[in-house]
């Protein structure tokens, strides 16, 4: 239910073309679509034509495809499923055969509306061609979310160079998604770089004392440049959120 | 050395005035101040009028001092001493009368020019009573570096009605920190309340298997709500630059 | 050998019927039932009908069979499987066909005579759809222990109105179970809500820095909420079990 | 504002006394007592006469000054300060000469009205003598709270006949709290001897591989007996809050 | 090469019958095996008919079996392979059909000489039902180092009066071993009851915050039981050897 | 009360000089000692006239002031006090000035009756110079406890000819306790060396990555040399029970 | 492109015969290929004619194929590719079929010229067998970057005598790799027996507290003795690659 | 003890002028200094002149001067004491007024002969100015092992032009040592510049979740570039004593 359909109901009320006991179930409903395993959120919409978002990891595929049954019937915004196995994708596309699946992102897009688009852009860096499934997570996400998306994979900080001569793209980002693994490094030099925020995506690329991708979140967290913030381990989805908001203000 | 000098200087090049050579032993100084114990970047004015700044914890004194004269003789920025004890506030004043004691927040700031405010507010959020003295090295650093700066003390999750009786507050803010140590997760429902950007600061505060702030660290580094990015455990300081970075863009 | 077992043979001592040394030797099996690599606990059934009760992972299957078959011979008391997997279920079944299969909570139930059903309620609240699993361990559990449990899913603290808008579900509870991932952050605010105990239960859902339901678990320990004790990750039997224990003072 | 002071306030709304905008501000006022540095919640009064609960570890002196004042204006209640220090006690008394300082606890109390006391009782048993402490926080907080309270200290697993010797007491207890360092092994022992709710509070008593209760902690969370909860280390004060609330049930 | 072949050579030499070259190039291999990928350790057999132990777990099968080989050729002392699998079984009993393979507690036994057994016991103990395996580990190596081993299983602390009923027997040993996962308590509480040397091994049964056995492990090391020493989780071979030891002494 | 002692009150009992209920009070108390805020073990005079102990950590000054008046008053056996400060010393000394201190050991012993001294040797190792304080812990326990004690420090492995060179010593010993910080690898060395029981201290002595003992404490537990047992980090006291323990089988 | 091919570039600009532009695309190009999903640093070939190093672990085959494809066609040298299963092998081999395959090393080689070799030995030192894998990744690289490598195998520390009678091959090295899991002591040892740089590689071999190679992590980290330094755990690669810069200083 | 009065020595058994036993004695005592409570390594000096090494952290005031004194008395070596406090320097200076402190380097110096000086530089690099306290360790220590060392301070990776313009500066260095507190980047980008050994050295400079240095560690030992290896937190010295090595080749 988005303003429109918000506005159409109370004016019906001040008609009285509708009961206020109705209309309180509708609003009762405008809250959250109850299905009794989920609870799903429609505040969203009422903002900028933010996705539905599903995060699929641990859930069971029948109230996967409940959910997104639920969505489609609710409204007409876009569909963001993320960290979407194959087997989770093809659940989705038994309901409904607009889903797109973005394999090495796993995410599927189940899209009804064109994205809006700003102008400013993000800008995904990996520190290796390991990360490049976390930032595309990340990159799908932004540009999902309407943003214009920039990728600079591969400029790891051990090949200065290859990071040094690409500080004009860096430069002419609005908000930067670093995304890397092992010691992630990363982040703190592209912080020194610009002067825009830089968020820091720590994967768990990497073995040994790398503990799951330990390593490249304490070094992000303890970063000595400034203007660094950091979401959680593999988060490409989380980041790319922060950084829509961020770009959107 | 600013915008304004440094053309003077290349004019001067280009009507002979300056040999080539003294422009460029010029511009190598421009790269850095050389103190052999500390290399001080002046990078940072070529900017916005951003106040140098020194992380005083674990420097000796008069190492402290002797970076601070120096930027005092380049310069007309604003200075901002982080974690500094009343030892090195005292050593400070002892070079300039000019600096002041934020004693709460641990900040001496030396005040040189008067600081550019923007509208648009960031606003410091706190679980808790004691977790001030970190929301204060927020909220002082956000405002010398020129932000308009609210405060919400002490409206932790477990009296939610605390926080909830505020939320117009919340959705007034720009840019919001939240601030909170034990459980952390306060920045969860700060971030499912509200539009814009959350920097969450774990705090230390609280004890066993707190483990020094860990377990707030962990807490909002797993947050389900979307739009929250994490800094370092009592990083009021990063939390604040990024904030600025953000509220400025 | 329940109560009134127990009467009749000191009864049957007391007339002479039985030798002393017979008796001793039949309440020495009344201890535990000796089966070389299992003793079995019958001091529990002296107690309120309580089922017997066998964790699964990690035992053998010829062992779990051998239990059950003790069990089903030594009294007429349900029995209670946990961490059961479909395996597992299959070896019981061969033992006697009473066995019913909870698949979603992995528990199998063998049930021999009606649950006693206390009035007062235990209510399970789950974080997040993903938490599904545990939270039915706990509330088959608990049903099996004989109370009335009532379920409320998916209201976690980043769409903190779907809690709100249940306080009175909330409020009408005896002991509430919050079963959470991630940061765990639902037992905090539930505890601030209610005057009722809160078990917490903390799962090992989500990723990365979470590891393997760290996260939540310190994020619950150290809740600044009152009233709140916690549970092993994922432990929702245990949860049920206490707050079974609390119901039915 | 107790129950009685609402009614009259809603009363006096409903005869006209009192103008609906001045009950708004003082509704308003009884969501909490606004401090700047603090928010005091006073719903817990409209319950059963709960004392105000101040954690003093990491407050500034003047702000617990403060907040103390500011209990004493509002209403009768008791006052419960924990992790109070001399110092703080010191303080506590300038402002208030009912305080009342339990030194080996760490509490303070200002006793403004006699404890409403329950038959049932709630036994504090410690595994050593060292474990004193973290059980004199247990014990005054349950008293103030208005419970009957027994202890039972230094029954540790390593000499079990001194705890089996005292199994009657164990038995006679309507809620049990364990308080134990090292390995912690004394909640498992006592949660296998009686049928009531058993409360583990590990504590920071130890060295070495103690990692400063980490060992006692996971050894309770981890427990093989049924009906044990865990609060944090050294958490005495919330394993009494929740046994007072499972005691008047 | 026992005792006796080494006065042999010895006194082969003295009498001139061998050449001091070809006795030194005999005792050079006497220090060890040299198979390249493995150096055979022969000094163990000059003591007490102990037997040649092979650690199974990420040895290739092929260097298992040359090692197997060169023990069979070399003496005729018994070889106890641990950590072997099925599979590793199979290449065992390729190179010698005396291989017997003791599944639960996957140990592979090729017995050539007939154990010496001391009448002094060694009883091995386990919390539950699932620390067979180990525990077997440890039953099994303590046999085939020659004593006689008595078990006592599924006597965890939560029903302590199992293991009360059981004194005597833990009495008339000479070392105990005790097995436990979960909380470990069960290595104190036998501490307590007994006048032996007690040596724990904790196992990695558990969940959630066992952590893969470091709360059992974390447990015993701080048991306030004194005569307690501790080996690596799960090492059952490691606690009979030292038990055996102790034993023979 | 020893042995000869219960022996008579039984013999009253039986010759009824003394009543049934009277020789249960006596019995009662032969339990253990009730303090209230302790619960003195007594049982262990049964045995072989082992000493008293009380760890002193942590407990009140009047507490183990009250324990060792309590013990003086009921038996004529010696005192051993661990982690004992000077100023816990002084405490001591007050009560009684049989009381002498071993500083570096950080132990006081209260002598009463001259110690039994067993032939066979327990020998104490150490890494390091630094190790000394837990080794002395260790030494002083054996000592009291009625061991031979042979001494031999700073042998660590990083120069292994000291260690080699003093192998005859190693195997004279009948129980070894091997005391070692840093990387801790001493065990394994000496362990390979001998075919004594070896028991491992890990110390806290080192820095950085040390963790508090955490390095040597894993070394010793993941030792490749068999024969060897491990106690908590700086458990000089316990690696010495146990050794006298074994030494005394 | 080598220093020759730069040298020729060079020298045409110098006559002319090309354009300043296309120089600098050249120069460009020299930084490092571009892939999209790698940058290829091609830097490393204006040394000493090392070979291109591909990590493949985390890497999908069809950006493995793009990245040797690239390789093959900008120059001559060798390719040494890590971390490749069998499955990375035939996806290499389908590329060019002078790619061989190190099983036990998991390594492919590409070899395209004969590898230079100094004459002073780097040495590979294995605690066990188990450790081969991780020996021979640095033992096959070594001799790829162009070193005369030894190796000794299996001398771990529970048997010294076995390491102690290889002194000589230890004094020969020019530089000593040491590869450990379990308690990883063998670095100290060996780093005391010579006066040469020791590289010590922990392995993730052992179980329960090794916890994935962290035990031999720390004690390497810890060696008491002088002139060692560490690598990741299980990095045989880094550790060649250092040793082998060392060894042709 | 250096090898011309051992050649002597060897030289009188020879020619019948001292007796077999008394030269056994005198090389007896070759092999370590005997002090009883340390056994001090005299085996380095028939090596290159270095100097005798005493850590003196955690070693009692009067060992410290024992193990000086009988130095002093054995050979005219230089002799250098690290981790010393003032207290410490205070108590050599009685034994010896040749000693001298380098307080930020915590280093005690006896020299007593020139330092040998190699060309080739060693060359210290930090991170910030708080890292240079182990920077100097690190440094001093390079220098009194006889090599010419370079400081280069105050490059972090966040202002990344502080580094890049001393790249020459880097380069002709034969070994680096990179010593950063924090993220430690440092070592990453440092070992991308150059074709050198790199020695990297986490330091505990930082807060929060630093850990202690933990952050820095792992990032270090995760570093994707080539060539580096890491020594313990804080480990100055160790650097040192490895680089000088390598430089010594």
């Amino acid at each position: 239910m988005d303003n429109k359909k918000l506005t159409d109901l109370l004016n019906q009320v001040k008609n009285g073309n509708v009961e206020v006991e109705y209309a309180l179930s509708q609003l009762k409903q405008l809250e959250y679509g109850e299905l009794g395993y989920a609870k799903i959120d429609h505040h969203r919409q009422l903002r900028n034509g933010y996705p539905e978002v599903i995060y699929c990891e641990g859930k069971a595929l029948d109230h996967i495809q409940g959910i997104v049954k639920h969505m489609l019937e609710r409204n007409n915004n876009n569909i963001l499923c993320t960290r979407a196995s194959q087997e989770v994708f093809n659940a989705i596309f038994e309901v409904t055969d607009k889903a797109l699946y973005h394999e090495r992102a796993k995410i599927v897009v189940v899209k009804r509306e064109e994205y809006k688009v700003t102008e400013k852009k993000i800008l995904v860096v990996t520190g290796g061609t390991s990360d490049i499934p976390v930032a595309e997570e990340a990159a799908i996400t932004a540009e999902v979310l309407g943003n214009t998306v920039g990728r600079l994979y591969d400029v790891g900080v051990a090949g200065i160079h290859r990071l040094l001569s690409n500080t004009k793209v860096l430069q002419e980002a609005n908000v930067i998604i670093t995304v890397a693994g092992m010691e992630g490094a990363l982040a703190s030099v592209v912080g020194g770089l610009v002067d825009k925020p830089v968020i820091a995506v720590p994967t768990s690329i990497g073995y040994g004392a790398n503990f799951g991708g330990l390593s490249a979140l304490l070094c992000m967290l303890n970063s000595c440049a400034s203007g660094i913030t950091v979401v959680n381990i593999d988060n490409g989805f989380g980041a790319a959120y922060s950084a829509s908001m961020i770009n959107n203000l």
